[in-house]
């Protein structure tokens, strides 16, 4: 018997938002449901793509061209499609990815102010025609994420940027999202956690129903 | 006085074929001509691209995607050219580089069989117009070559590879020396040294002249 490709659903959203938190309920629920879970991240998930991360991440001494940032993105990426996503998918996993390429276009695009084309350009060379099925992109003011994001300590070299530089990644979400409605699941992340975690079961619910069909028929 | 930019020239070919060692020889020809020199290398060339060098040359616990090798490739050059080629070339030095895109045309297009279109797609979008002004090619049989670069000691990643990705690389260097016959030098590496080394004279005497003229129009 071969499995049905499993769903790759993405986690996107400002720092502080509570996506990673709400990857790790999402992976609960699904596996109530008898569902194969992989849980991974983007920049890395696999110990190669993890190290490229840690190069994006750390401090360095020499200004990093807006371009290098990119294709070191889309690097980590390769690698995780190769190593980790693909194969999952192809064995009937789930996948639940903590950002991806939504990410680039809002940070690297919105943020950095590197061309859409550019962008675009990668996405196509590195993915082909991978794509999430569903995206939950958790939104919520900038001022309120970063007091979160603030809470936990040590900033890294993206954390550290100015409050313009995180507008501009969240109007770029937000544009996103209103270009691919059906792909994506806007959730107000400054609500009350149980309101936050009831619409992230109702997503989940529809995801699960709406796969259930699609596998049926 | 504004300074006329300087000239960008690389060396290129397989592994032991004396591009490093004539590279110097260079600097040293030009500097006799009153020419202010900058040399450098890729991959690499700057402390964060000789970081994503290091990535790219050490031993990997996991297979390498050819799409993340191309792509790391391509990040440590787009912050070589912001960091430094640019900057030199601006300023009026003139720039030896060993290796550039020729390079990764033959061992990621010849050598690993990705598509040259991608590469090309990536050439444009880091380099925008810049190309080398001339190019030196060292040409040796590969087996020549494998056995001068064995002398070294320990191998990298790419030195470890079979005859066959050096012969593919070979063939490739020569087909683009053959298409762009104006840009591109053939040093037949394997002659004598100081016939090797007279050959590069004649070259470097040839660009510096034609520099000279074309500098004075």
């Amino acid at each position: 018997m071969t499995s049905a490709r499993g769903c790759f659903i993405t986690f996107e959203g400002v720092e502080g938002a509570g996506k990673s938190s709400n990857l790790a309920w999402t992976a609960e629920l699904l596996r109530a449901n008898q569902i194969e879970v992989l849980i991974t991240r983007e920049p890395g998930g696999t110990p190669f793509a993890e190290a490229i991360r840690d190069l994006l991440l750390r401090d360095q001494p020499e200004p990093v061209a807006p371009a290098t940032e990119l294709l070191l993105i889309f690097a980590a990426r390769a690698q995780h499609i190769a190593q980790v996503i693909e194969p999952a998918l192809a064995a009937g996993k789930w996948v639940l990815c903590d950002r991806f390429t939504d990410a680039t276009y809002a940070y690297q695009g919105g943020g950095r102010g590197l061309p859409q084309a550019h962008i675009a350009t990668l996405e196509q060379l590195v993915q082909g025609a991978l794509r999430p099925d569903r995206t939950l992109l958790f939104d919520l003011p900038v001022a309120e994420g970063l007091r979160r994001a603030g809470k936990r300590g040590a900033l890294d070299r993206f954390e550290r940027e100015e409050q313009a530089f995180f507008e501009r990644i969240r109007e770029h979400y937000l544009a996103r999202q209103q270009a691919e409605p059906a792909r994506f699941s806007l959730i107000d992340a400054a609500a009350p956690l149980d309101e936050v975690r009831e619409r992230v079961q109702q997503v989940i619910d529809d995801i699960v129903r709406g796969y259930a069909t699609g596998a049926a028929s």
